[in-house]
């Protein structure tokens, strides 16, 4: 018999086809619901266009809206926030989030274009606003009348209302590892555009998740660094110093992907080549419904203004049903599948045979 | 680590509660599409009062509107079509069809009626009308008037016709076996009362799933049995004679569920007390949504005029998503189970403990 885990994604796989439905509008909340049932993406062509904030935001619009409000904004020196990162010093594996700050938004919104169009860049790490808090109703709070309060067929189809509405800001360089959320998602891209790559919580078994340490990205105090950034001239956005990661010793280990599809050779399982990764690419004015634990990956390209800025909706994921239940089940399978002994052989009667 | 499956059977229980859900009204197709998506049965009270089979169905105008046309009828020694039987030569179960017949309309109700009131009744096999082939577009041709072409909710949510219509007619003896069926099943109670005992397609372990040798009632050559019935007298129904079971050896076997939740110290596998099966019972006017891939076991009583009469709207089931895949994912890992020998502890290095 084939091992059960190999058979749970291909069976899938074989009764679902490994590409994102394509809608020609928003559904309905009917529509909506029958994607929800089986749990799969689709994504609609220039469902945003009609929302202000994609007739209006632009760079400058931005600026004088959020004016000198403070922003979270993560830093990272490869655009790895919340990431797995190798410790060279044990060759362990760390989950590491990013430096944060506080900064004026200009400020914040300057470093992002600046490294889109600094071809002399030096010294910059990588910023990223994308603090996943329903940070629009709050940080953004002066932009959010520019998006809709809900997206309706979701509103209408769940019962319930979006628990986080979440503005994402930044450049090329920033990539969001894979991972995986309790949220039904609707996510808008308003400028510049992502790449997203989908595997459904089936593929558990392939993404080689590891219970990891947990650090975050810190200035190295010995370098001296000023904490004011942006004064070495305009393509110097060495402010912050050389950032290393400092290990949290006393944060609860979490489950991480440590599998990337992008290097399916890297950290495989004996499951990963089964995995039939989704792509989608959403461009500015695409919506994507990315359904409740499914894992994501998502590269961006920045748009004209030398940024990219998207926007989703979260709403509450469903425990109900067998679902959870079913893919926590796989989960066990899957360690005690780890743990198992290569026992030998074993003859009727308990004789040990050759193995 | 608890083993799998029984995380499995109890994580469903923790996040679903051990009760089917009573809605005051038919749903609308997406507050239907809300149940099909978590996969849970509902029941509707008084939902097909307006039904002109509701208010017509008794069995006088039954008896007028079918005359003569010839139905088919299970016949069986106990009431147990489609049913598990204890072969006692060997102690092998085989899984067993009812004997069929044919008979004029008027004499099957006579049967099923007389069953009801002779509290005399001699040489009385049991009866049930339960062909399961859309027979009320078929055979029962000239009742289907009487009932929706479909329900609506369910059409306009599933985004299909009713597959098949069925209906039901049988007395208190007659019982459905535990199994389930590839349908979303909106199930109507025109006449008489049923007790379902629903389990969740999760609950798989539990109903010790074999592979059957299959078999059929068939009357006793011997036995010398008129093969035409009511020629005994108002409560004498010995038209048969003897039924005995013939196995069919060329037919396939099946996996058919052995574990019976009425007897649920009998038959059982490590999980069965695991199980919490669901109860209902629809009375005349009630309706069930017994969704895709449950197990059901059927009990009724007779209404006033001395018998059991239901509808129900078969829709094809969506095999996209993970439910189909991770049921049978669950099925592997509990024939895994089955087959894995008790191996004795295992130091690590392969050393051999005592078990
Ligand atoms: O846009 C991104 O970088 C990541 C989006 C994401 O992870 C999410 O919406 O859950
Ligand atoms: O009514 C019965 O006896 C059984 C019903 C059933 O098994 C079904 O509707 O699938």
């Amino acid at each position: 018999m084939t091992d059960p885990l190999t058979n749970l994604v291909k069976t899938y796989h074989e009764l679902n086809a490994a590409v994102v439905h394509e809608l020609d509008e928003q559904p309905s909340a009917l529509e909506f619901m029958r994607h929800v049932a089986v749990n799969r993406p689709f994504v609609v062509r220039q469902a945003i266009r009609d929302w202000p904030a994609f007739q209006k935001w632009d760079a400058n619009y931005l600026r004088q809206v959020m004016g000198r409000e403070e922003v979270k904004v993560a830093i990272t020196p490869l655009g790895n926030a919340d990431a797995v990162v190798e410790n060279k010093k044990d060759d362990t594996l760390v989950f590491v989030e990013p430096h944060e700050i506080f900064e004026p938004f200009g400020e914040f919104l300057d470093s992002i274009q600046r490294s889109s169009f600094c071809t002399t860049l030096t010294g910059g790490h990588v910023k990223y606003a994308q603090t996943q808090n329903d940070n629009l109703r709050h940080e953004y709070a002066s932009l959010s009348p520019d998006v809709p309060t809900d997206v309706p067929f979701a509103r209408i189809a769940l019962g319930q209302k979006a628990d986080a509405i979440n503005l994402w800001i930044g450049d090329d360089r920033s990539t969001t590892a894979l991972h995986k959320d309790n949220y039904e998602n609707i996510y808008c891209q308003v400028r510049g555009e992502k790449d997203f790559v989908l595997l459904s919580p089936v593929e558990m078994p392939c993404v080689n998740e590891q219970v990891l340490a947990r650090g975050r990205y810190v200035p190295v105090p010995s370098a001296g660094a000023a904490t004011t950034s942006d004064d070495g001239g305009d393509c110097d956005d060495s402010g912050i110093g050389e950032l290393e990661v400092q290990l949290d010793v006393d944060a609860e280990r979490v489950p991480v992907a440590t599998w990337d599809p992008d290097e399916p050779e890297k950290r495989t399982t004996a499951w990963s080549h089964l995995a039939k990764p989704l792509r989608v690419t959403l461009r500015e004015g695409d919506m994507l419904y990315l359904p409740c634990f499914w894992y994501h990956k998502v590269n961006q390209r920045v748009g004209d203004e030398g940024f990219v800025c998207a926007v989703n909706y979260w709403y509450d994921c469903s425990f109900e049903g067998s679902s959870f239940a079913s893919h926590s089940f796989a989960r066990d399978v899957y360690l005690a599948e780890q743990r198992r002994p290569e026992y030998p052989e074993l003859k009727v009667g308990g004789e040990t045979e050759g193995a």
